[in-house]
């Protein structure tokens, strides 16, 4: 049994760092585990729409990095007055990706996109460009167990229009969702979230403290969560890490109307390692963390590792004031910090 | 448009009214509108076991109504210890139903049975005496969304083994559910709560004020809500009015573990009326409430009349401490009172 995990840096391809307040409260985490992370665009009083968005967030959030090898990957969130040209600036002014929300669908997206199909010029450019495609894969009309599958016939047509374009199918959570993108060409891939290799709809629905493990997209079924689990185990290139670590204040979690996001980012890679080796595939674990990312976004792989070492602990109830996600209650492998 | 309605006195068929405190407070709403209510026996901080339990429930729950006409219907909670000898007893003292809870599936079920077909001795026993006997029918072990539609091969296993039982399958809620009670002797019969009329999986997960909206069995589709409100507008005698009406403090429902249950009762028959209006199916609304359910049981219908006014008005957030079932923001029919 190893006693320790060397892996290269790894990276978020997608985490809500938020602004403000909670900003400096969790960013620390997710700097202090990875070497980048895809910032999500919607975040609030406003989403990161603009070239002049990209540049004051990306400020704000350099404003609170300490590890000055922390690269924060800037994106911004389409909405149905985008044009080429804004997405030009916002690329020009260093966003790599930029990401539709259908309207409606899950936290702060009431500005969303209306009309997917109604932005091909848009598209067009975006490909051209050579940025990214994020995709919020859920279709708005659907019921809310159908909206994963209900949405794939939309990234196949983008990807029929659009071959060129590189997308990604954020936080897959069905077995439908992992199976086209399996059967789509290698510039369609997905990032997997941590709870969705873990959980299912029981667990939000009748579990222990289930308000806390309501995310959206939401748990699905068992074999559901045994199909994402398995993508993220396989090795396949077109599967990689995206937390979606999405902090809430407490008082938004526990209430009438749940806002949907869990908070992984003080426990990653903790989480990532525990899981992959009880299914004997931790050889697996750096390239879905560290390697398949970066290849698809086309970019270097972090410099330098990071040390894990087998000491069991306990996951704290909350960090900087958020609940944890405490599937496990502990974890048998410990971050022990970068190493350059 | 009619201006008034008369209907004979309804029965609630499944109602929560608690003990202690909260029965002081919710009580009074059931009594207002019905002649006389099914009191489920998962109390807590013990369940309603034996006839010296039916007992201490009827005169606790009696010393609180100052109607002298209305009926409390007593039952009994099964366990795997459950005796004929303790059936008869309790049905001696009063009990005109025992109710299996599979343990495990909803509020106050950690003590429900385990082993259902291990009671057959005790449905002999139900059966002779001509009680009736009431199934939550949800599964154990089955995903939430599948426990009701995998219960129901025990629904038809009980109902072959015991024709002349008379059995209630409690608050349907898939169109599976009420295919197989349909399908099946005069025997079995189901009773339709107000939520399960009105509500879909996408109002408890992603609704407004969805925590108020969670109830077990937890909504289903849409499709399968519209199969449950068919079958209560159906004319079908085999479908009769249970609310489940069931109060929990704001801080049940408010927080990480959210209590089910809905409380319909200070509104139940405006809602009824509401919505057999909407769909031309006023005429059926008094059999639904008053005349199906108590043919089942085998009772009277209860004696005298209530009566709605058409007076649009607004449902309050909370009746007695507790938040009220919001669906519908005003109600265009008032209830008026009890005729005798």
């Amino acid at each position: 049994m190893k006693s320790e995990l060397l892996i290269q840096t790894p990276g978020d391809y997608h985490v809500h760092v938020r602004r403000g307040p909670m900003m400096k409260a969790v960013l620390p985490y997710t700097v202090r585990q990875f070497g980048r992370a895809l910032l999500m665009p919607n975040t609030l009083p406003k989403g990161i729409f603009t070239a002049h968005d990209v540049a004051a967030y990306r400020s704000e959030v350099l404003s609170e990095v300490d590890d000055l090898a922390f690269e924060p990957l800037m994106s911004i969130k389409l909405c149905d007055d985008t044009t080429p040209q804004m997405v030009a600036d916002a690329y020009a002014e260093g966003a790599v990706a930029a990401k539709i929300y259908p309207r409606g669908v899950t936290t702060n997206s009431d500005d969303g996109v209306e009309n997917v199909m109604g932005l091909r010029r848009v598209f067009g450019a975006i490909q051209e460009l050579g940025m990214l495609l994020l995709l919020h894969g859920e279709h708005p009309q659907a019921y809310y167990a159908d909206a994963e599958t209900r949405f794939l016939p939309i990234l196949r047509q983008i990807h029929a229009e659009f071959p060129n374009l590189r997308i990604v199918l954020e936080h897959v959570s069905t077995k439908a969702a992992v199976r086209n993108v399996l059967s789509l060409g290698p510039n369609v891939a997905a990032t997997i979230t941590i709870h969705h290799m873990l959980l299912t709809g029981d667990d939000v629905v009748k579990g222990k403290m289930r308000a806390h493990n309501y995310c959206l997209p939401i748990a699905k079924r068992p074999e559901d969560r045994d199909a994402v689990l398995a993508a993220a185990l396989s090795g396949d290139p077109k599967f990689f890490l995206g937390t979606d670590s999405a902090p809430h204040p407490v008082d938004r979690k526990e209430c009438a109307e749940c806002s949907g996001g869990i908070f992984t980012a003080p426990c990653a890679l903790e989480y990532l390692a525990t899981i992959f080796e009880q299914h004997g595939c931790l050889d697996k674990l750096e390239n879905f963390c560290s390697t398949f990312g970066a290849q698809h976004y086309g970019l270097p792989v972090c410099q330098g590792k990071i040390r894990l070492v087998r000491e069991e602990w306990e996951i704290e109830d909350q960090y900087a004031g958020v609940k944890s996600f405490r599937h496990f209650k502990t974890l048998p492998w410990k971050f022990a910090g970068k190493i350059s």
